[in-house]
């Protein structure tokens, strides 16, 4: 059966970036892939929309935050970790283990971090020199409103790392002119490439952050990648495949423009709220991000039999919950290169899950949708 | 215009594992995917020829090399690392950036190890409870014995890590009945698959050695990637679609048959070797391995100009040496699914540069080759 995936990443690769994926292979110490990687290194800074370096990694997008941690923590910082969900945890915990004992501001799961609280937090405890952070959190579903923060934190001074797994090539991001410092991505999520490439941004004025005494580095450690990337060079062996079909990812947006591609999710993440409400589901995040919707299934319905369903019946992929989320969401996702007549596909076949399981049909779903089509 | 690649990795990749590449990629957390990665594991020990466990990561080798080093060293363990050329030093700056003070065995470069003098040596310090080594020296295209390396290490009672990325699927491993404790390998040589990701293995006995206190480790932890192995999952996002292309490539290795598959590099090797020779080149190491081999150009000739023709003349992409050896040697690739045909081919057109560049035909290479046909 062929499977559709509607997961909050890997995503469905679009057939145009699955095709370069089957090109002969460069090697990577030649000029033609040193003009690729150069080319790539740009079209992720104007996604960033910075000015300042974006480093390319062979890992996946925890590898990237580890990145983060090691080359912009020394013994003597102290860092504040935002964690409304499983990836806000990440960040502690990869913290952790490097022998830091992070701040941890506890939001609850699926609510939206207060910056004001942020703040408050930052006045009391002039130690803290570091603001660990998650753009769009994708075990919930919810945007913590980084912009806001980054005013925040430029403030008083603090450096913000922002996690913006899946909030790049799916939400307006603004590194240089919102001021933050260091942002960490995958290749699996907005950037609709496969799993295996992640990247690490330094804003211009964020340079020095990785010099100095830090925790052991060596893989990771971003002095190797600044001192590569002039060449068109990555410090260690790139996943060339994955720079390939990232090429032509960014080509893709740039074709379609970068406002229309946020645009075009704003307008899919309403349209897949608007249907699911219609049919019965609540949406979780009090302030949800257009990545990846998380639902409250209708009550008394289990979301993982509508998980199975979906793809039994339907040939559709979609996620459960995760860690204390487990068995009481779902989480579609829609990032990349999906239209609505996807998102009607997956209303379409929720909405018979639910009709399936003994719900009656309520007909609101399609009126519904149609309020998010205008181009 | 179509380059051939003959480099010591990345490799050219097979056209059955590009046309992989292409498909659409499961997610990671279905059945679909989870059988897929048990059978990737499975064939991955049986070319460990290992009954312990081999773990997948989303890296470059350089990845799994560091994953070695701190998930198996504590502060009380001394490492003696052997050294002679550039991934042996590699073992040497991955300890000593995690703060490790290495005992470095310096073998001249192009040379293989005396096993006699790396027992002198843990025979004289009964501190040295690791060893860290490499099979094939890529920077040289020297072969270690790792299997006497082995005997010596176990006979004292010393953990050895043994960097096998280019051996793989090269050279007959046995990493149990050797006695080998840890190796590492990347996917871009000899298992004929695009870089990004990196192996760890560890043999039954050695299941112990990742647990304690170790050095700083979250991505890398492989204990994490033990939890998730049962249940056919890695701790992190895998490398979806090259852990789909090297099940391929695993399949492509069974049906010639492993032993055919070393038997049939020994023949390359042997046959690139000679050609060479005959065309007035000498072979750099003395050991040679049957991954790359590392050639002298003839008296007078800048290895630089006919790498340079090879590639704009002959569309042949080889490469020259590293670090010390730059501009001394140059290396021919011939790992993965290279026949004698392109041999033949690699071989004319090194002659034909040398004649370009003013040498005598020798008539000699077709001959030399021809001894190493046979079937």
């Amino acid at each position: 059966m062929n499977l559709r995936l509607f997961t909050p990443g890997p995503v469905e690769i679009p057939p145009r970036v699955l095709r370069v994926l089957a090109w002969p292979q460069p090697h990577h110490r030649t000029s033609e892939f040193r003009a690729t990687l150069q080319r790539v290194t740009d079209g992720l800074k104007e996604l960033h929309r910075t000015q300042g370096e974006v480093f390319v990694l062979a890992a996946s997008g925890t590898g990237a935050m580890e990145a983060a941690v090691v080359n912009t923590m020394s013994r003597s910082d102290k860092p504040l970790v935002i964690a409304g969900g499983k990836f806000g945890e990440r960040w502690a915990a990869i913290l952790k283990a490097y022998g830091f004992a992070p701040d941890v501001l506890d939001v609850e799961w699926g609510k939206s971090v207060s910056v004001a609280e942020v703040g408050r937090r930052l006045d009391a405890d002039a130690s803290i020199t570091r603001v660990f952070a998650t753009h769009s959190e994708t075990s919930t579903g919810a945007l913590h409103d980084v912009r806001e923060l980054a005013r925040a934190c430029r403030m008083r001074q603090r450096v913000l790392v922002v996690d913006a797994v899946t909030s790049l090539g799916v939400h307006p991001f603004e590194q240089d002119a919102w001021g933050i410092d260091v942002v960490v991505c995958g290749s699996q999520k907005g950037l609709m490439v496969p799993p295996g490439l992640a990247t690490v941004s330094l804003a211009p004025w964020a340079a020095g952050l990785i010099e100095g005494e830090r925790p052991p580095r060596f893989y990771f450690d971003l002095r190797k990648a600044r001192k590569s990337a002039p060449l068109g060079e990555t410090a260690f062996t790139p996943p060339v495949g994955l720079v390939l079909a990232l090429e032509e990812a960014l080509a893709m947006m740039r074709e379609e423009g970068l406002d229309h591609v946020h645009e075009r999710h704003r307008r899919l993440a309403h349209a897949t709220r608007a249907a699911a409400q219609a049919i019965g589901f609540t949406v979780f995040p009090a302030h949800p991000a257009h990545a990846v919707t998380a639902l409250l299934p209708p009550e008394g319905l289990d979301p993982s039999a509508i998980v199975k369903r979906l793809r039994d019946t339907h040939g559709i992929v979609i996620a459960g919950g995760q860690d204390s989320l487990k068995g009481r969401i779902l989480r579609v996702g829609h990032m990349g290169h999906y239209t609505l007549a996807d998102i009607q596909l997956v209303a379409g076949a929720l909405e018979e899950c639910v009709v399936a399981l003994g719900r009656p049909a309520t007909g609101a779903r399609t009126a519904a949708i149609s309020g998010w089509s205008s181009e």
